[in-house]
């Protein structure tokens, strides 16, 4: 037989073709699939030598260029195009081959196709990668899960092109089934949570400091040359910076106020609810995006409505507590996240190590920060740690913190500046560090109403009270 | 044939016998069926007169004894036993026979119940019924959905056994397929919110003021009297008053504070989000309920983390202010759920009136309130009112309430007292008023890590920038 490849990938759009060629820098060779011949021609060009980098529109010329066991990745839409591909492959592959979906499947989609492959002979990973298009070319954080015998196959190549923090890949075998979708799934729901708070800092910094861009360009750098250090922070202070090439002035403040979303964050909040996991700052994130949709909406409201206005600032004081106020709401973020792997591990049998998660997030990934450094000693030093907030070593950081998320949350509320992440970031941390909580009037209530029963604290038992009315 | 009855019921819980004799009291024969032959007997017992009500544990004696076209209610548990009962029933039933299922099952399970029986030649309704065990014996709220043309035969009992509000009936036709459920399922929704925000209004009363139970009892007793009259306000005062039969004290203190849930409020985030629009008072109240569960995890983080001794305030001017917040919340609150149902309405062909759904929540439900007799007439008077909000009606309460729920929000963020419900509702006040966000920020992030590209408020189109670094 001909040369063979070492590695497959389908799905040569902008992250597969970044991807393929991050493989073939490693020393590995690759080789791409797509239906659409101009992509493929511009691998073909790109990659140079055909030894190392090839690829083909035609199925079953792509499977039998590559050695087996076939590794095979799919960087193609997640949903049905997914099962399309897999079909398209299937009548091609030979028992113990692999196939890698790389993209933002939902988990229960993952755990249905590894079922179905499974019966089949063939090793299917969900693994999510994370760090957009130049990840994937320079080092992106990936999130494998399925069968660990089969994951040595992949290994090799999958520590080789990752992201490396000190050295370390940002890879590692996460668990079973759909664990690698789940954990990526969860990633983004924190990133949604990040990505709120940054912006509505940069809301505060603005209508209370009277911050200019440049001043914001300048404390976000200065941010990031610190304890927040991370991606989002990063590219925030670059984002101020950008001129508008269409016109005067800077590009942040041309574009349209309407969030998109793709659906992971929404799914990592509507799979915390059947967990039964609270991740309020990610649901208000998901909520505030809705809301940043009804722009038609909001500009009648806002033509209704008095709201304040924001009683101005000393600036050096006001950056000094966002950027506390936002640590501290950061770690709160992570905390609901790493709460909600911890559950769903549980749940599903994923057998997470949390340490290993928050450690190949460190590089490579959107959500990669200085903290997690810390995260993934915190779960390293106890691998049974419920809530990053009862670890020691975040203590001292929430406490120091806390109080300027109190003020600035208190002073959007006066001025009008909604601060809903941070504000749910807060009351979280207040609530989670109640021993008591009002919510026994919830238990009389439902059992006023509905005869639901309710606990006691001083005695064992269920009980009912027929209410005096 | 001998004597049939008008209207059969299957499932003789406490639910189900004060329906069926609510059934009897206004006039028509009725039906019981339960395989637990204990519940049949009480029934029979309870009933008096066999030719009014009478029962029996015999499926085809049951049905049999039904006048055509038979009305079958079923207040059996949502989830499978509803598939079971009804396979039960359906060998003996004739073309054109009517099941209701009164329970809270979930919108999508209707739907699939109803197309699985139209082919039988069957009519089904899902009808949500509120109001607890009283509401079910004395009058509840009946949200039916499903044919029209079969809500005829069902219309004069189900007019008759409702709750009236000044002499209306709190029943309506309300649309095809699932309607009725969806509505009974936002309608739980809007409840959790409400109960959050008195629970937490509570808490506040208790910590900031000092309140007494007496002085609690009081207090909502009061505001049971004014704007905020309502059920959930009126059995809070009545709370507050029930002694402890089991030892000193009022009951109150002794309920443990860990709320438990049915699913019904996480439903309706969790269907929010797949609508795209923001619930966040009542996505909190579903954390909150959460984090309660954590009792353990609670009494552990308490001892770790200092938060503030709440600052006395003069129990007068918080309660004044108090009961502002609460009005406020509640008005933001059913805004939130009715924005749902008309969204909710579009996406899935119900149809939906706003205000014959306000109307008929106006008495009987545990979500009675004075405020739902302003928001029936905000949406008789513009049925394609977007929000709440945006009704001239409520531009003057909410303007004249915002202020005291922007100061408690900033007390509570000071003072450590967790207001989730209120901060959420302040905040969607605050980003639904805004003509613009910040979340231009986070469209420019996801151009710049993932080419998602963003819309310009000064040009038509989509852009994507080349981001410097």
């Amino acid at each position: 037989m001909a040369n063979t490849y070492d590695f497959g990938l389908v799905g040569l759009g902008v992250m597969g073709r970044n991807f393929i060629l991050n493989v073939a820098d490693n020393g590995f060779t690759a080789y791409g699939n797509d239906l659409d011949e101009e992509k493929v021609n511009a691998l073909i060009e790109e990659g140079g030598d055909a030894n190392k980098v090839n690829a083909t529109s035609d199925v079953a010329t792509f499977v039998q260029g590559l050695s087996t066991p076939r590794k095979i990745m799919l960087l193609v839409p997640a949903g049905k195009v997914v099962d399309i591909v897999i079909d398209g492959l299937l009548p091609h592959l030979d028992k113990g081959d692999i196939i890698i979906d790389g993209g933002n499947s939902f988990f229960t989609d993952t755990d249905r196709r590894e079922a179905y492959l499974q019966e089949k002979g063939i090793n299917f990973f969900g693994a999510g990668v994370s760090g957009g298009a130049k990840g994937a070319r320079k080092g992106p954080s990936i999130m494998p899960g399925g069968s660990r015998d089969a994951y040595q196959h992949v290994k090799p190549i999958f520590e080789a092109v990752s992201a490396k923090y000190k050295g370390e890949p940002c890879v590692a075998y996460l668990g079973p089934k759909s664990a690698g979708n789940y954990v990526k799934m969860v990633h983004n729901g924190i990133e949604y949570g990040l990505m709120q708070l940054t912006s509505e800092i940069y809301d505060l910094l603005k209508k209370a400091g009277g911050l200019t861009n440049e001043e914001l360009h300048e404390t976000y750098a200065s941010w990031n040359a610190g304890r927040l250090q991370s991606f989002l922070v990063e590219i925030t202070s670059e984002i101020f910076e950008q001129k508008d090439d269409l016109g005067d002035g800077h590009l942040v403040d041309k574009i349209l106020d309407k969030a998109k979303q793709k659906g992971t964050g929404k799914w990592t909040s509507q799979n915390a609810m059947d967990l039964g996991i609270p991740v309020p700052t990610i649901d208000v994130a998901v909520s505030m995006r809705e809301i940043s949709a009804l722009k038609e909406e909001r500009v009648k409201a806002d033509e209704i409505y008095d709201r304040p206005t924001p009683e101005t600032v000393v600036k050096g004081s006001l950056t000094a507590k966002a950027e506390q106020a936002l640590y501290f709401a950061f770690i709160i973020t992570y905390a609901q996240g790493m709460h909600q792997l911890a559950d769903a591990s549980k749940e599903y049998g994923y057998e997470l190590e949390l340490g290993e998660i928050a450690k190949i997030w460190r590089a490579g990934c959107i959500i990669r920060a200085a903290l997690l450094a810390d995260i993934t000693e915190a779960f390293k030093a106890n691998v049974g740690l419920q809530n990053l907030l009862l670890s020691p070593s975040f203590v001292d950081k929430v406490q120091e913190t806390v109080g300027a998320a109190r003020e600035l949350v208190a002073y959007g509320a006066t001025n009008g500046i909604p601060l809903p992440g941070l504000s749910n970031a807060l009351t979280y941390f207040d609530a989670y560090t109640s021993s008591r909580l009002p919510l026994n009037l919830i238990q009389a209530q439902r059992d006023y109403f509905g005869s639901h029963t309710y606990e006691r604290l001083d005695k064992k038992g269920i009980f009912h009270t027929e209410w005096d009315e």
